[in-house]
Order: C-alpha cells, then sequence, then structure tokens
C-alpha cells in the first residue's frame, strides 16, 4: 500500500468510524456470541499472498463487530467509563503516523517534552500542589502510565526501594532479603485487585484495612493496623489510599490518613483511577483535599477525561524516587536502548483533546455525567421496591431491590440477557449490588430513563416469578 | 466535534500523514533542539475555551515536528527498527474508533479471541512448535504485551511463583523469603538491561553469564555457573535467552543450553525482541532452533514485521503459569476491573498486516532488510581504514575504524552533528563501536550508498585531523 492508496483507504475508514458513532445507538450493546465463536469465522493460519483492504474492512463487519462489546452505546452502563473523543482519535492518527518511541529525550524530544508539560497542565488543572509538577526546575513531575494497575506497581516498587535503603543505612547487618520479608504495604478492603497484585510482584505482603460504613477508610483504623505490625516487628512502607474505589465510588479519608503515614515515614499514593477527571470542576475538588500528604496520585485521563486509553496519569513529589529505583546504567539506555514500554506519543492526545474542549468544555463534560447519575438515583428513590447502596457522589449508582441476594442475581441476569442495556455487579459486605455507571460520551436524559424503565419492568417480572 | 466535523478533520489528518510519509526524505531525520525548547513555545496551562483544529495542526508544524527523531526517514539506522506500515495504520483507526478495553471475555469477546487467533497465525508462520500454539484445546498460547521487557519480566515472575511453590512443596519448613533470597536469575552480559530490571523489580538475584567470542552464551558458561551457584545453596530458577542481542545481533546457543535448563528445571525464556520477525523467512528460522526446550518465547512484531508499536508476542508452553502467578480472584476480576493494563484491540493491526502483505510480502521485507544490510558490510569490507566487529546475520552492522576508542567517538559525533544520517552506537567488550541498523520500511541501496559515502568521507577528515 503506497501513500496515495492509504489517503483513499484512511478516509473511508474515517468514514466507517463516523458511521459508527452515527449508529452506534441502534448496535446491540452486548454481542451475542458464545466463547470461541470467532475461530471457526477464519482461516487457521495467514494467507501466503496479499489480501485486499475491501475483503478485510468486509470481515471486520461479519467477524469482528458480532463480538463486540460496544463500550461507547449510550445503553453502556458497565465498569466505568474508558474515554472516546473526535480530538483524541485524530492524536491517535497523528502519534501513529509519526511512530517514534519516546524511551529516551534523544528519541525523541518532542514526546518526551510535550508529555512533561502536558502533565504540568492537567496538574494545574486539578489544582495539585505545586510540588508535584515539574516546572522549570522541580523536583517532581508527572508521567504518562498504562493503567492505574502499573502507577501501583511503579510507586510501591520506588517505595520499596527507598524503605529497603533506608532501613540499611540505619541498620547495616540486615540483608535485602530480611528486611523484604518484613515490609508491610496497605489498601482498603474495597482497594482494587491490582494493588494486590502490586505486593504479589514485588514479592511484599500487603494487608487489607477495614472500611467503614460508608467503604471509606479511616485515621483510626490505619493507626490500629499499624500498632498492631509494629509490634509485631513489621515495618510498614506504603499506603495505597482510594479515591473512588470500584465497587461504589467511596473515598478513603485523606486528611486522616496523611499526616499519620507522613509521621510514620509511609508512602502514601493515592489512587483515583476514575474519580480523578471529576477534581477538574471546583465544586468536586474538596474530594481531593489530603493531596497535600500524599508522595504520589494517579488518575485516568483515559476514563473520564476524553483521551482515549492508553493514559493513566502519575505524579509525583521526587522523581528521583522513581529514578533512582529503576534506573540501571544510564549510558547504555541512552544509545542502545531496546524498548522500555515506555511507548508512543500519547501525550498528543491530551494536548488535542484539552486545547479542543478547553477547561470549561472539559466540565461541562464532567457535570452532565454526574447530573445524570443524580437523575437516575432519584427514580431510583422514588421506587421502594429498590435501595441505593452507597453515596452517590460522582457517575455511579450501587443499588438493588430489597430482596435477596439471589433475586438481584436474576435480575442482573434478566438485564443483561435481555441486550437492551449493559450493566455489571459487585459485592458491597454481603450484600449482591448492581452498578449503575454513566459512561458514554453521548448518552443522555434519554437512555437513563429508558434504563431505569427497562429494569424497573424486569423487577416487576422477579417480584412476579418470586411470588408464584 | 461531532461526526460530521470528523469526518471532515480526519480526511485532513489522513492527507498529513500521507504528505509527512511522502516528503519524510526531506526532514531533518534528528532535530537540531535543545532541551526544554518545546515548554517555551506553548502556554503554560490548558486554555478555558476551546481552540479549532486547525490552530491545533498548526502548531503541530510549528512545535511538534522540529523536536521529532523521525524513526522512519530513510535516513534513520538507529537503535532497531520500529514498525510502521499504513495496514497497521488503518488499524490503530479501527481499535481507537471501536475503543474496547479487552480484560475479560466478557469486556470484549471480539478482542480476546482475535487475539488469541493471531498469535496462533503469527506461531505457525514461525513454525513454532506446536505446544506453543492455543488451537482448539491446547495448554499453549500466545498473549500479547506492550514490550519486550514486560514479557521477560512476566516470565520471571510466573518462573519465580512456580520455584517458590515447587521449593515450599518439598521443604515446608522454608518461608517465602527464605526461598527468595536464595533465588537466582541467568542472562547473558550481551542482555538487554530490562532483564536485570526485571530482577529488581521481582526481588531476586540477577547474573550475567559471560559470552563467548561470538557475542554467544554457551552451554559450558552456563554449566559452569550453576555449578558454582548450587554449591554456593542458590536455587536456579529462570534463564533468558537472547536472540539477537541488542549491541550486536548475536545468538546465544539455544540447542545447548536449552536442555541443560530443561535438565535442571529452569525456566527457559527466549527474547528473540529484534531477531524474531526474520525466522518467517525458512532460511533465517535456523535460527530459532532449540527454541523446544524454552517455557517462553517472545519477539516484537512492532520492531520488525510492520505491526505498530506496541505489539510484543509473547508465547507460553502452560497458560497456567501465568495465570496462576498472577490471578488473583476471578469473580472480581470478571465482574468490576478497574484496569489491567490489558488493552486496546492490538490484534486488529496484526490481522490488517497478516492479510493485506500476506505472509510472502512480509518475507521479502524481512529480506530486502537482511540484503540492504550485507550491501553495507561489503561496503564496510572494502575500505581497509574500517572493521566489522560482528558477524552480520540479520540487519544489524557494527562496524568501527581500526583506531581508538576516542576517534570513533568523534566519528559518531561527527556524523549525528551532520545530521544527514543518524546512527547510535555501543560497546562491545572494551571497544566503542557503531551499529548501522536498517530500520526505515522504505530505506533503498540508494540511501546506504549515500550513508556509507557520508560516514567514509567523515573518516577520512578524522584521519585528517588526527594527523595535524
Amino acid at each position: 500500500m503506497d501513500t496515495s492508496e492509504f489517503r483513499k483507504r484512511g478516509k473511508e475508514m474515517v468514514d466507517y468510524i463516523a458511521d459508527y458513532y452515527d449508529q452506534l445507538d441502534t448496535r446491540q450493546v452486548y454481542p451475542d456470541v458464545e466463547p470461541g465463536y470467532l475461530r471457526h469465522l477464519i482461516p487457521d493460519s495467514a494467507p501466503q499472498e496479499p489480501e485486499s483492504f475491501e475483503d478485510v474492512l468486509k470481515d471486520v463487519e461479519r467477524i469482528i463487530m458480532p463480538g463486540v462489546t460496544h463500550w461507547h452505546s449510550p445503553y453502556f452502563f458497565a465498569y466505568f467509563p474508558t474515554a472516546s473523543s473526535f480530538p483524541a482519535l485524530l492524536a491517535d492518527v497523528l502519534s501513529g503516523g509519526i511512530g517514534c518511541i519516546g524511551f529516551s529525550w534523544a528519541a525523541s524530544p518532542a514526546c518526551t517534552e510535550l508529555e512533561t508539560v502536558m502533565l504540568d497542565w492537567l496538574g494545574k488543572m486539578l489544582n495539585l500542589p505545586e510540588e508535584f509538577l515539574a516546572g522549570r526546575n522541580g523536583e517532581g513531575g508527572g508521567v504518562i502510565q498504562g493503567s492505574a494497575s502499573e502507577a501501583t506497581l511503579v510507586t510501591l516498587l520506588a517505595a520499596r526501594t527507598k524503605m529497603i535503603r533506608r532501613v540499611q543505612s540505619e541498620n547495616p547487618e540486615l540483608t535485602e532479603a530480611d528486611i523484604m520479608s518484613r515490609l508491610v504495604a496497605y489498601a482498603s478492603d474495597q482497594a482494587h485487585s491490582s494493588v494486590e497484585r502490586a505486593g504479589l510482584i514485588g514479592g511484599v505482603m500487603i494487608k487489607n484495612i477495614p472500611s467503614d460504613d460508608k467503604f471509606a477508610v479511616r485515621g483510626s483504623a490505619l493507626k490500629k493496623v499499624l500498632h498492631e505490625d509494629r509490634a509485631a516487628g513489621l515495618i510498614p512502607f506504603f499506603f495505597c489510599a482510594t479515591l473512588g474505589t470500584t465497587p461504589c465510588c467511596s473515598f478513603d479519608r485523606l486528611l486522616e490518613l496523611g499526616p499519620i503515614c507522613n509521621r510514620e515515614t509511609i508512602w502514601m499514593h493515592v489512587d483515583a483511577a476514575y474519580a480523578g477527571s471529576a477534581f477538574i470542576c471546583p465544586e468536586f475538588r474538596y474530594l481531593l483535599n489530603g493531596v497535600e500528604f500524599a508522595d504520589s496520585f494517579n488518575f485516568n485521563p483515559h476514563k473520564w477525561l476524553l483521551v482515549n486509553f492508553d493514559c493513566s496519569a502519575l505524579w509525583v513529589k521526587k522523581r528521583s524516587d522513581l529514578t533512582s529505583a529503576f534506573k540501571l546504567d544510564p549510558l547504555y539506555l541512552q544509545h542502545c536502548h531496546q524498548d522500555s514500554g515506555n511507548s508512543s506519543f500519547r501525550s498528543l492526545k491530551m494536548w488535542f483533546v484539552f486545547r479542543m474542549y478547553g477547561i470549561k468544555g472539559l466540565q461541562e463534560y464532567i457535570r452532565k455525567h454526574v447530573k445524570l447519575s443524580h437523575e437516575f438515583e432519584n427514580l431510583v428513590h422514588q421506587d421502594e421496591r429498590f435501595e441505593i447502596c452507597a453515596e452517590v457522589t460522582l457517575g455511579l449508582v450501587c443499588f438493588r431491590l430489597k430482596a435477596s441476594n439471589e433475586l438481584n442475581e436474576a435480575l442482573l441476569k434478566s438485564i443483561n440477557e435481555s441486550r437492551k442495556i449493559h450493566l455489571v455487579p459487585c459485592h458491597l459486605r454481603e450484600k449482591f449490588v448492581l452498578r449503575f455507571a454513566i459512561c458514554s460520551r453521548t448518552v443522555e436524559s434519554f437512555h437513563v430513563q429508558f434504563a431505569w424503565k427497562h429494569i424497573s419492568k424486569l423487577g416487576v417480572l422477579m417480584d412476579f416469578s418470586l411470588c408464584r
């Protein structure tokens, strides 16, 4: 394919995507296929001779689309949102075209530099403390990661290295293995499983801190565990606070937790994967209060800030904590670096989105989603068969029938099997709960009302089937 | 931006990329900017109000392009290639448009299934042993990673878990920390720094095995170290063999190393990040002989197989080795998974590239690059002031002036400062060596001849400046 054919095919592909979005509300949000469906539809091996673009594009509609869960359908209310916007798509085309690999400044100066400046822009949008910004000569700064899980892992490992060095400098007789076996990290019992996995990878103990009745970790709960663990000879080194937990979007109490971590020399990492985007609105910024006590902060613009996957923003107060934990041989890295996982020109899509929406446009987008979740919350409140299961702060509503877990499971099953809308559940303590997350960029009050009518109708059928 | 504006802007962007490639040979391959150049050119913070696409695109040419290292310029001979092809770009547009997140089957069935089948296609193209393929019911199979570094880390961690469980089952009195402190992994002294970093992350000892005069690890060298380490009470658990090392594209001797690893229950991982693509050509497949002894194998189609970044292919003989090392709570992951780093629809670009090039087209592409590197090798051979520093097997030529390191460093500096072509150096033992890698999709004999004339001329000036 030469550039003139690329011009033609590229434009056809742009039209295909535009058509896809124009008709997305007519596609069934969740597919009908069974596991293994695809292998039967395509050959066992790659063709020897080239095939045409037309044939490939035809197969997209025939083979791929029937197996796609349409994350951007206005009837998709599952998981959390994943971002999709046209400015980000345009930037991704540009990034793919330039195709540079940004593992060092020399490998692609613009790539390295735009990333630093974009993370300063975004940090300012959130009103992050100055210490987290790179500015012209700051010690802090931001870097793009692929996911919040990666950010948790990277910071846990940096904290591990820092604590090992600290303990060794005070107790030169201790081996690294001795210290490792006594290190302990903490997170809420509501925290994402990636925190536990980070501990598993890093070979350190991870303990859950019990959350309170609002699913938030309080200072008192952390204090209690720290007291016990210090008494048992363990070395607490890392606490991952969550702002906007995955099950119900609850918020750990940073203002209580932060001073404890600082006093006890525990690295506090703040994971706001989903909720972080909302902090660009002054009325939600209070949820981030206490971040000034943190060593690192992360959230995913690729969830709720219209910057397409992948773009997870991580800031640290001391960049040197990260570089000294991972850098091995800078001279070698500078010259013959194979690849570092540090990747394509991801900051371009931040630049395009921030400029083409403007801060005001992004704030409006967040507010629209929060308004829609409250609209759904009110509908649930008005139906006395249902209950709200956790405070609705941002774009997620946790609710259930005032009935057994079995009945709620059956309700969810019937909702998803009808294929009109798509939801996923969670467990809150012993309760099976339905999660309704405002996800799509194009979701409107109409879709929320439709979703509620549908859920409510199926709820009646549940009651009926129960009574029989 | 609505879909109708996206149609317009998307097509403009396609033309911008096509123009970029049409004129790429006229752009200076390496930029003139100094560190910090970009911050001065853009505002300190994001705009409040939206800006137009025209303004943003204008700034791409004004702010971004002057700081880009043009990896796809036919005058770029640095590092290793990074793939760029039009079919992959088209697939990326589609992948971005669909914008699904494939962390579980249900989250996007087509995404999960196409990935498995594409890795079977690719495995067959390489003639990988059947055990590495998923087929319909196999225990093995492939998965896409972001980089070879990630693949090394993932397999090292899986091997670590497997060995800890094995040792604990035989010695229940040992704690995990006891075992961890005795684990040791190995790689060539020529291996990529990411292997050492994987050990650092996993908290295990990593040792270098000395390579021979062809920069290859032999069985005898591994045996010697194993003998010493067993005697010292260590537990060898992982050996990372490299096919196509970063400095000079040398090949560890799998046929000698594999049986040793199998006998000693050491996980053998084969990292062929760059070289792996060549194994689709029957005449280079011998370089992969011995992979049948490996537990896992990885290479980067995003380097040399025209599948744009990121697409690193990892196969294991037992998928359960990976899943049991990382899976924590499948029920939770299935429902409320936040994100796993497991990402977008990357298999689409494999599908597009394999079909639109065909196996024959891809083989031709590899052969063209290898032919060009031998062409360069011959030019170097014909000039008695220069020497070849390592056997030329694929697309990389390591060479230098028969002179001091200082003079070779000065030569490289003058080459890169002239901005006509771009190279990076490496060290082979005590020697400073220039690396000439065939990288661009559009590089032809003409560009190689031009590069050599330029290098040779600067070499003369070096001699001259030395004589003065």
